[in-house]
């Protein structure tokens, strides 16, 4: 159980986006007291691997292993870990490392911490090395990041819930969602994260949940999962208007540039939020200030979110039972799991399962 | 007094900016048994009777009579109008119609209603012409838009609070200046109505208040208005960096397109807001997407405010007394007020009086 060395799928180059991730032993962090190790259950996949895998974000550091909406099974816990014990289920999700000093992560807020350091990718504060992700037997990390999962939520939706999840949720809980601000929510892009929005959203309370879409293609999808109006932009480009100034909350999960950022903005009741929760590769966005003004609305972003809300998510996901769409596939197959995903397949999540 | 005619400074071209506002009679709008009356105390110079003099917001139409932080006493009261009576002194800002029907009007958020009509270049919903502003001798317009002014307060700081001030107020109380979640507030522009912000945030209980300007020439100033911390962002570019992510709100008085954004928002904690309350005549913000993701903060905008805010912000002012800089100049000497004001002479708001 001590070796540094772990096995799962290393990517050496950015082909490894293709489907040319390598089953092979890989260097993780070095142990320390205050981490712990884990037998992987389930690891979900996230449009942020497909990024670094083929490094989109900017050159990622090869060999690495992705995967950040990990859940599994804890085998070991460092003497200074108080919180978990071996045997116990847990997720770990985006982030792996921060200060725990700072304003930020004394409020729970640890994914803006100055130091947050990624679950891939990212180099520990403390120099142990740098982390590696959930497409493998065993993760090892600080325990801080490891969040118990409640017994009633099953493994499976877990997973994508530690990143994707919480990215939705993060936004819509600090804006009021369901709360007497907060009733009319719109959620932008029915893909991954978008379907876990509108699911999110009815099981805080929301009453009125609108999809916003480009075309009317997944009208029908959108509804089962919870919208209870949809809106389709280029289909149908005047219908928006008959939501101004309406909605509270719209969580933008779309990432391309040349959105209507103006119309969504148009939607919002004064003192409204948009919020963009995608990391686009490239990354300014044209704002018209007046549409600003006379709206009297937001526009902001989001990042992930931190521990105390991931356990409330988990929490409220366990007891809800909000409606996930999540098609679990075999770790041995991950290869085409991920040339899958990057033909926009998934309908609407991947989680990979160890046997 | 039932003459629709009334004498004022009437501006007939976009020369009039250049002080050749000729005093005459002009035509206000018909009268209706839910306007008022009022003889004209004063009458706060604003950026916004600048822009309209110039045709700086696109084309105005002329002939106009600009001015839209009247103070008076009222002279006649419709037979509908409950509220106000003859004698009593009140306050008209920039806007004097709305629907009186919507979500905003009912809930006192005039100023976003769609039917929003300018105390000047408006037209009024009903037909009964265009809203004529404050530069005159006497003034009619719809009752629901006349703010009853506190005893405690004086004429000449009423004025310019009827629009400076509610621009300015309004996003602070909204984002809970002085509250458990806005101790700490920035004031980006020293200016007219950025002088307004920070006395208003030490009134509000604000706690830290930084006032952020691009050279370091009014420090002195602005500490004596209620700053306790000053941010030269010209002169010292990396002093920003001491604030990261530490501000709960900061207000944007400024309005030339070239500002850096983004460092605003690195000063603002998650869940912060930068909003923005100056209409500049050219208008796209061009937004770091990643700014906003890794803050996890807001970029908004803020137009004047409505009637209970109106009210709340004068019983405030009146109990409180911040320190206002305001100049009374005459009315008779409009042109050069307004000479004055096109040369960035106001130290820092002008209140025309008449006699």
């Amino acid at each position: 159980m001590s070796s540094n060395e772990f096995i799962g799928w290393v990517a050496h180059d950015k082909t490894a986006v293709e489907g040319k991730l390598s089953w092979e032993e890989y260097q993780v962090k070095e142990w320390k007291e205050t981490d712990i190790e884990m037998d992987i259950l389930a690891c979900g996949i996230c449009a942020s691997d497909i990024h670094t895998l083929r490094s989109g974000w900017g050159p990622s550091q090869y060999p690495t292993v992705v995967g950040h909406e990990i859940v599994g099974k804890v085998t070991r816990a460092g003497s200074a870990v108080t919180h978990l014990k071996v045997g116990q289920r847990v997720g770990v999700g985006a982030q792996s490392d921060s200060c725990l000093k700072c304003r930020r992560c004394d409020a729970g807020r640890e994914s803006y911490c100055d130091k947050m350091g990624g679950t891939y990718q990212g180099k520990f504060v403390d120099g142990s090395g740098t982390g590696m992700g959930g497409y493998a037997r065993r993760w090892r990390g600080p325990s801080h990041f490891a969040v118990p999962i409640p017994d009633n939520l099953e493994t499976h939706v877990a997973g994508p819930l530690m990143c994707g999840g919480i990215t939705i949720y993060s936004p819509l809980d600090d804006y009021g969602c369901g709360g007497p601000n907060g009733k009319k929510v719109g959620i932008v892009g029915i893909g991954g994260i978008g379907s876990f929005g509108l699911a999110f959203a009815k099981a805080m309370g929301a009453e009125k949940i609108v999809a916003i879409s480009t075309t009317s293609s997944k009208k029908d999808l959108a509804m089962e999962l919870g919208a209870t109006d949809f809106v389709a932009m280029k289909d149908n480009p005047d219908d928006y208007k008959r939501l101004r100034r309406e909605l509270d909350i719209i969580i933008n999960t779309a990432s391309n540039p040349d959105q209507p950022f103006d119309k969504y903005v148009w939607m919002l009741r004064p003192r409204g939020h948009l919020i963009n929760i995608a990391a686009p590769e490239s990354a300014v966005m044209p704002i018209p200030i007046g549409a600003l003004l006379f709206s009297g609305a937001n526009i902001g972003g989001s990042a992930i979110g931190g521990i105390p809300q991931i356990e409330k998510m988990l929490k409220l996901a366990g007891e809800k039972k909000p409606k996930f769409l999540i098609e679990k596939r075999k770790m041995s197959d991950a290869n085409q799991a991920v040339r899958d995903m990057v033909d926009g397949k998934p309908r609407f999540r991947y989680c990979l399962m160890n046997e």
